[in-house]
């Protein structure tokens, strides 16, 4: 089959692009510059103009394109494609669906970003289509994209999967963005692994992260991953406590959806099987055995693409 | 539309069977006794039989039926219709809908009884056929089952929606039957509440409590709400304590759903608003804001009958 999708992924600062084929063979990818102006209201002529341009370069013809399938930060209508609110750009009840689809003739259909990078990830990367499947990204923040049933869950507002903001620590708790205390992403973000590791050298413990923080005048959850591998006992231990929190979170979380696989990507990931190995052995402590008998997990594969990869499965996904 | 469905919700004692119209009403519904001998092998001849006797009595055409939709406790396969392990019946690997199948050649959907009683509230209970839902119960242990998107979430292998196994206590608490300790149902089922009161009685706390435990020799989750309902200190604090816990977890399920209703049912929720009150101040404690201002709290409407009308809504679900 002839036909192709395209994938787009509304950030910030850029904005990422892919044309695929029927099978998922990316074909191309390019970013563009997000332009935050006028509230980003000329995001959409900017992405129409982009695509249109590859795609004559690339001779394609516009009714071969089955669609284009576009993720975004924040809060989603995915019915109606409309972005009620717009992290970090400025939309406020803008109707992104509608006017790409007017300036393109093409079926649009719009998914909050997480979302969209667990069906990328699903499709072409560490998932295998499978029916269910949560995928955490353990970044600036911690964000999730569920997939039940085979289809992404968003729920009633755009909420579903924002699991960062699953409350770990009750009483207390060190303050989120989101205005509360004690959510997860306070302890498993890289930020939150940064600024434990910056803690323990400030109140003056014993550990090689201080010869990294003087070098650098700053941490990484990096810093604590490479000063845990080299026998630092601090860095075990917000590791451990990292570890630990996380997996009784997922495992609370597969009690609700009972996936197949759990994969995990975001900057943190990088870590691999010194994130995974603490992850599984603290998941399977808090899980039913039945829970943690049928479920897998892996790293994500597709690292900033997974974006792209989502947009065009939703379409292929939606039109059959 | 004359077309018909019948929906059986199978107890470890009785198994309840309703037939409906296309639109919900209840025709007649009646029960049987569960035979468990032969490890419940005779169990498919006998819901048969019974049903064949009451479609002749209302002189129910057969080819008007749509099918049936039965609910049984445990691990279900619900593509094949396959009980993978009956809770409380001795099933193992039994090809519940097939055999049921071949007996009545109607089309034959199975699920967990949990999952089928949530869809059944959707339907005609306190539900209003919302897109996603969370209907828990609060009885001997706590169960819940879970719409997203229209439709059950079973998971992997079955296990979806078992929130009573969530952790709510990470060290330490209160052994439960699944073989773990601190789950949500050693402290927010009707046996939990209960265990609470008892404890503080045996402690020697001062509790009105304890003169209904010197009447009948136990006390109830009903005793407990009652003795707060009159105002006894320590009955409202097991009260809060319970609402707490369960506002907290239902706060992360929603974090993960984000479901715009959430139905409380089984015995406990007879408490009405002295239990939905307390609940509800938790939940907004715990969840996000936007999360809290899309989800509505109710009590669940259809009490036993939820297993039956859910089973209906099954068939008329699946077959469209």
């Amino acid at each position: 089959m002839n036909r192709k999708f395209i994938g787009v992924d509304i950030g910030g600062t850029t904005i990422k692009i892919g044309i695929f084929t029927n099978d998922g063979e990316l074909i191309d990818k390019w970013e563009i510059a997000t332009d935050k102006s006028d509230s980003g209201s000329r995001i959409p002529a900017d992405i129409w103009q982009s695509i249109e341009h590859k795609i004559t370069e690339h001779m394609i013809t516009l009714s071969t394109i089955g669609g284009i399938g576009v993720g975004a930060p924040g809060f989603i209508d995915a019915k109606t494609g409309k972005i009620l609110i717009g992290v970090n750009i400025g939309w406020r009840d803008f109707e992104l669906g509608n006017v790409l689809h007017e300036l393109s003739g093409l079926p649009v259909y719009v998914d909050n970003d997480a979302n969209i990078a667990a069906i990328g990830e699903n499709w072409k990367g560490s998932g295998d289509l499978v029916e269910d499947l949560i995928v955490v990204t353990l970044g600036t923040g911690v964000g999730a994209g569920i997939v039940a049933n085979g289809h992404i869950i968003s729920g009633t507002n755009g909420m579903a999967g924002e699991i960062g903001h699953i409350t770990v620590e009750k009483d207390g708790g060190v303050p989120c963005n989101c205005g509360r205390s004690g959510c997860l992403e306070t302890v498993t973000s890289a930020t939150g692994i940064a600024r434990q590791a910056t803690e323990a050298v400030k109140a003056g413990e014993d550990t090689t992260l201080m010869e990294r923080y003087q070098m650098n005048k700053k941490l990484t959850a990096k810093d604590v991953f490479d000063s845990a591998n080299e026998g630092d006992i601090v860095s075990q231990a917000i590791i451990n406590h990292v570890t630990d929190v996380l997996g009784y979170t997922l495992a609370n979380v597969a009690t609700v959806i009972n996936p197949s696989k759990i994969i995990i990507g975001g900057g943190v990931s990088k870590a691999g099987e010194h994130l995974l190995g603490p992850l599984r052995t603290a998941f399977k402590k808090y899980a039913l055995p039945r829970i943690n008998e049928g479920c897998e997990f892996e790293i994500a594969a597709l690292g900033n693409d997974a974006g792209i990869y989502g947009g065009a499965y939703l379409v292929k996904q939606t039109i059959g």
